[in-house]
């Protein structure tokens, strides 16, 4: 059985703190993801008092939109910190491969800070990765010719530790190595909205913090978004929406779940590897 | 008889620019909230124009949340200009007691520029004061044990001046040391819509920039804010809901409500003390 | 006949990149509105990267509300290489006349990119043209007593390049010096919708982007936005509704609108000087 409802009544008890180093664009709307999972979202940026910040945290974002160097050294500082504390670090690494800039100081990021989850689109995973066939434009994956599972692989043998590698899509991708977790909910406009992948590694942070099972965590936390967006094109169905209205529903969707209807909305395929 | 319906006039009357030096996350919503108040938002930054911008302003607010040095450093300048100049800062004290970095500048602000009105929830206003018992997760007051009331004034003789202290809660409670108001408009979703506090400041700030009397004009501000608050739920009476769709309907209730509904809907008990 | 039904045929189908150098209040606006356009947006601002990720892009965008030292070097930089290979900027100068520092420095981020298009309201281009009888309040244009059309020709004048000149309004205005459009898309309550000018500049990148006559692109792109306001305040007739719900409404009326509605919808008119 799933246990992503239980993953979620937890996140509403215990209402961990999430602290967010992120992008400028989509800050307003991680926070309200973060709050409505059930969480409290914080997003202190200071190199004075982000470590201080993450220490008392369940769970930490970083996210490399708008990145400038007093915000990778920050978000250095803060992540080392959280590696040292035992607080998981989710990393989305927007943006790798648009630029070298961009490229090198992510790669600086994940070694210095070993994030628990790496959450990013087949063409950033499969940058990262160094496979070929993907292509970006921006922070924009243009598609990916291979195999989002194998991209996810190749992204783990390239790391010198254990890590959850979630790969979004029209189905999203998680595995640990040993597992791989297929999530089918989820709905064709999503991709549309601006910030839905960093909306993503939100619910992931909300979900880690509480569930010592990255891997189940990260699966659990990509339905429930996906769920949220199935609910949220139902209720708007037969008026006329785009996707910024539907961001909006989506997010207020999460509210509405409930740990139940969450269990009987999910749709996720565990298999061993 | 309560005075809030001239202040709205006339802050749509006057249109006073209100300057900001907020944090990232809720700036887009406090410019919505103080354009749809009825008043101009601005929000330089640079401490190389922030003296020039605020000395054409009605009033200011300096908004702790995302601070930086280079930021903490514009924030000083801004508001000593304001306070040379005779116009008033609000300040919200977002985090204050969430690290020492963050306590530290705050308490650096508060010295420099000598707000006319601190606004915060209890923990905030309850840390800034000394006083027991307050709780803060990240940005997030988790409950504060006291009675408001005398964290307002405890804050109050914690300052060498006059300042107006306004404590948001299920009852929001302010005092000027002579007088104490309660204000019992609201609703119990408010609490769970980022940027609410920060937008009940951007609120204080218009009416501050129009009425001389600062205990009144944050009075009259929070049961505007209030009011909306209770409109929205109304408006959404019988859909489905959470806070964002809920913080979208409050901010353009702010634009509906006319001097004339505010009267009637106003539920402020002013008391001497 | 008019071209605008082509040119956003053209945008969806080339989807080009939009490197936005923007302000930090309504970047989540124009990213959304990018998006809905059929474009893709990116906001990097580090020093680091932004010429090389401007390199890849259709258009580029600067926009100088929350100006910071930084933040200029970082326009100049991205605009010198836009400049050098031959992708339009479209320069949104929010804020010129309203400090000495924020005037001064949109004076060198013009003089140093040569925008292909600048679009402002009246008063920040009669105030860049050195016209008299504007009046900005922080960055509120509060009237301009003299003709669009005459401010716009001004600051041409003024150049020692060619560049279009847009400026919004009630009827909005564009002139490329020897041709003059007037755009009478549009609603009265978008003046009150904060961002409404910086998303104009986003529509106007999309647009210029993948045409080359730069004047057509920005009448078009105008008469876009305003036909989406339009069809927002039609979709909202009849209940209740403020300046944010509209901008949401607006926001995807962008998404919904079709080339075909588009050409049926526009009101452009086209004049030689």
């Amino acid at each position: 059985m799933f246990q992503g409802a239980d993953i979620l009544r937890d996140v509403r008890r215990k209402k961990p703190l999430i602290h967010h180093l992120t992008n400028y664009v989509t800050m307003n709307d991680c926070a309200a993801v973060t709050a409505n999972t059930g969480a409290l979202p914080v997003m202190a940026e200071a190199e004075e008092e982000v470590e201080e910040m993450v220490a008392s945290a369940g769970a930490a974002v970083i996210n490399t939109g708008t990145l400038t160097p007093s915000r990778a050294r920050a978000a250095r500082a803060m992540g080392r910190k959280a590696r040292e504390k035992g607080i998981p670090v989710i990393l989305d690494p927007v943006g790798a491969g648009s630029t070298a800039y961009r490229t090198r100081e992510i790669e600086g990021i994940l070694a210095e800070t070993r994030p628990a989850v790496i959450k990013g689109n087949a063409a950033e995973i499969g940058l990262l990765a160094g496979v070929e066939g993907a292509v970006i434009s921006g922070i924009q994956s243009l598609g990916f010719a291979g195999d989002p599972l194998e991209a996810a692989r190749g992204l783990r043998n390239h790391l010198d530790y254990d890590a959850v590698i979630a790969v979004t899509g029209p189905e999203d991708v998680i595995t640990d190595g040993k597992r791989a977790a297929r999530v089918f909910n989820g709905h064709s406009l999503l991709p549309l909205v601006v910030g839905s992948g960093c909306m993503s590694a939100s619910v992931i942070a909300c979900f880690a913090a509480v569930e010592e099972d990255r891997f189940l965590a990260a699966a659990a936390a990509l339905a429930y978004l996906g769920l949220a967006a199935e609910r949220a094109a139902e209720a708007l169905q037969g008026t006329a929406f785009g996707p910024l209205l539907f961001k909006a529903r989506l997010i207020d969707e999460l509210f509405l779940i409930t740990p139940e209807s969450f269990a009987a909305g999910a749709k996720v395929e565990i298999t061993a590897l």
